[in-house]
């Protein structure tokens, strides 16, 4: 795909943006329906695209996780209709009146909810990422360009045809949908560079392939943050739940983004915990690492060093140090941390609130997993992820996020003097 | 200043933040109390230094423009005090509960307004900004790195001393506000990508700093935007009131973002109002350019050349359009507006809700003049200017838009399951 090429198609998706901004719930959840439809329909003939993509992926020995990431299933497109319905049923954000009020010299002032315009989604192995993301983009009234990873290319062409014959079915121009049918990744620094014609890239993936997006982008960038999060359980805990929350926050889903990295502990309650809690991590075969004092307690534990403290590991492994204070909890965390999901255990207010206070993180629980942070729990419908950063959007985004405001004035002939 | 020193005076900043971010209202209001007190003390110590500005600046024959906007009087730094006491009156962000739920398992959710953290404002001549800016950042519970224009490295540096004799008699850290204090331009890009340090960088000045700023910084970056804003007087206009906003929109103060720079009419009442309108402005000394439609109106009317219709003027000129329908007048602001401010005069409601649905703008009014875009007007207070970005703040910005969020999750041991 040459330059011209490309801005030719984006020209085109910016142009039927505009329409589309203010087209109605109806037509948006119109569209989420046709789409649900077209993947039963052709679920066969996704299936067998994606057996392609796998066909290759296996030929060039890609690890087995990615090529678990890029299989289709019925399962998996089960899922997607289900995201789909979720989707449909969420409250439309376009419209909604901010804040309405009128000045001394009559003008009436509303702050309302528009969509951002052109987003585009530069995502790695999963195919459902096509839907899902297309499916939150319609809703907040938005076009999307989609570039997925090179080695889903077969499964995402056939998912785009599924999705622009239902924008066509439902009466509207198949260019709000484009996808980039490239799998040279030059073309992304192409793309991220058009902020004439693109509103928002947000980048899914890797924490290198985000920076890397961030540092070249001239387009702004709205991302899923890296969670290297914390529970601190202190000296006025509950042991009971200080160990059930610490034990959910690793072992639940060590995998993802929320789960706990490294446990923090006050000095006075270690002794009452830690034996216990490392039984339990043992048994569901979480390898610790503990600071000196952590050792004295627990001998069998390997050394914590430096680089533990500042390691997402997204595993089944976890860094414990011993403080002495909530402040030196608050200290390590905002030091270590990655500003995404921080958790207190303790039943004194008044650490409690200092901890919520001072911890400089995207959300703070008191006496609660920090698993919890998820727009699904949050009870925010569905979410494109969590954002670590500060700007626009902090913590679990959803469809509020891919919004922008218009301040809208009824004037009956002011001017200014 | 080498890179070592600048990392050091910024870390130390970025400590500072941290507490400050939690100060109560009536601290922040007592520092803005203090610069106030001080700017009266020092007012002839900063005038005296402001005098050795304005001397180099005259021996480099720099424009009387940039002179003018470099000189500080006994006027300009009773404005100045009288801006602090604007910003002490202006309700604090900080701690405010923007929404608040409890979900079924219990877990209640706030999202609450915290400071940003620390502020990078970096601007050309005008040494009021190193206080406006100060008190807008003091209020809203950030650290300040202040960077202004060499040309003003006198009157900033006595000005920063005011505010952080403020701070210290406060009882706070004066590290909470740092002045680069080095005329070297090649310290900005050094600047901007320290992202470790700074949270959001605010550049203020010409079009072209502030997009290199963009282009090279790593931090999130805030700024005003370029205002070519249109009015538009539909064929249902009140007659007099199209002429009278028009007027104010172009003549009230052309040098400003929110001034009108081109004029769309429709042709059905063209000949009813630009006969008028188009005296009052040869009266005020306004140059207009016109279409070839416009011309066989007004026939003394300079052709307007392709550049016109993208040319912010900042000045007592205007580029006439007369166009056949609502439609071609948003497609004619739409192709060649930058988004700021947009207005449609008219009494048909159908065509003023097309036009605000359509005009893709930070505000868009129907029957008043572009130039109540403003926070002062709004009933905001002040502002730190007009962003015509999509994401974080659009629009006027003031006080909520220094502040990011804060998720806070409070539980009785609840856990993901």
């Amino acid at each position: 795909m040459d330059t011209k090429k490309l801005i030719n198609a984006l020209s085109k998706t910016k142009l039927a943006s505009r329409y589309f901004s203010n087209v109605s719930t109806e037509t948006k959840n119109k569209i989420l329906e046709n789409i649900s439809e077209n993947l039963k329909t052709y679920k066969d003939k996704i299936i067998k695209e994606n057996k392609k993509d796998i066909f290759y992926a296996e030929k060039k020995h890609l690890s087995s996780a990615l090529i678990d990431r890029l299989r289709l299933t019925d399962k998996s497109i089960e899922d997607m209709i289900s995201s789909l319905k979720e989707i449909e049923s969420l409250p439309d954000p376009v419209g909604t009146v901010i804040s309405e009020w009128t000045r001394p010299s009559g003008i009436r002032i509303q702050k309302v909810r528009v969509p951002i315009g052109v987003i585009c989604m530069i995502y790695e192995s999963r195919p459902n990422v096509t839907i899902d993301s297309t499916a939150l983009c319609i809703k907040s009234g938005n076009a999307v360009i989609l570039r997925g990873g090179s080695e889903a290319i077969n499964s995402n062409r056939v998912l785009v045809k599924v999705i622009k014959k239902a924008l066509k079915d439902a009466g509207l121009s198949t260019d709000l949908v484009q996808f980039i049918d490239s799998p040279k990744r030059e073309i992304i620094y192409k793309i991220i560079k058009l902020d004439n014609f693109i509103d928002l890239v947000i980048p899914r993936g890797g924490e290198k392939m985000i920076k890397d997006i961030r540092r070249h982008s001239t387009v702004p960038v709205l991302s899923h943050g890296k969670g290297l999060c914390h529970t601190y359980i202190d000296k006025d805990a509950d042991i009971d739940m200080a160990i059930k929350v610490s034990y959910n926050a690793k072992v639940q889903r060590p995998g993802v983004c929320n789960a706990m990295e490294t446990l923090l502990v006050h000095r006075d309650i270690a002794n009452k915990v830690l034996p216990e809690l490392s039984k339990m991590y043992k048994r569901a075969g979480v390898e610790l690492r503990g600071c000196p004092q952590t050792q004295k307690i627990l001998p069998f534990v390997k050394k914590a060093t430096e680089k533990d403290w500042s390691t997402e590991y997204l595993d089944l492994i976890l860094s414990i140090k011993i403080v002495n204070s909530t402040e030196e909890a608050i200290k390590h965390i905002n030091k270590y941390g990655s500003g995404h999901s921080e958790a207190i255990i303790t039943e004194n207010q008044k650490e409690a609130e200092k901890f919520i206070k001072y911890v400089d993180a995207s959300a703070v629980f008191h006496n609660a997993s920090t698993r919890l942070h998820d727009g699904g729990v949050f009870g925010l419908g569905s979410e494109i992820g969590i954002s670590t950063q500060k700007l626009h959007a902090r913590g679990t985004m959803g469809l509020n996020e891919l919004t922008t405001t218009k301040y809208i004035v009824y004037g009956t002939g002011q001017i200014r003097t």
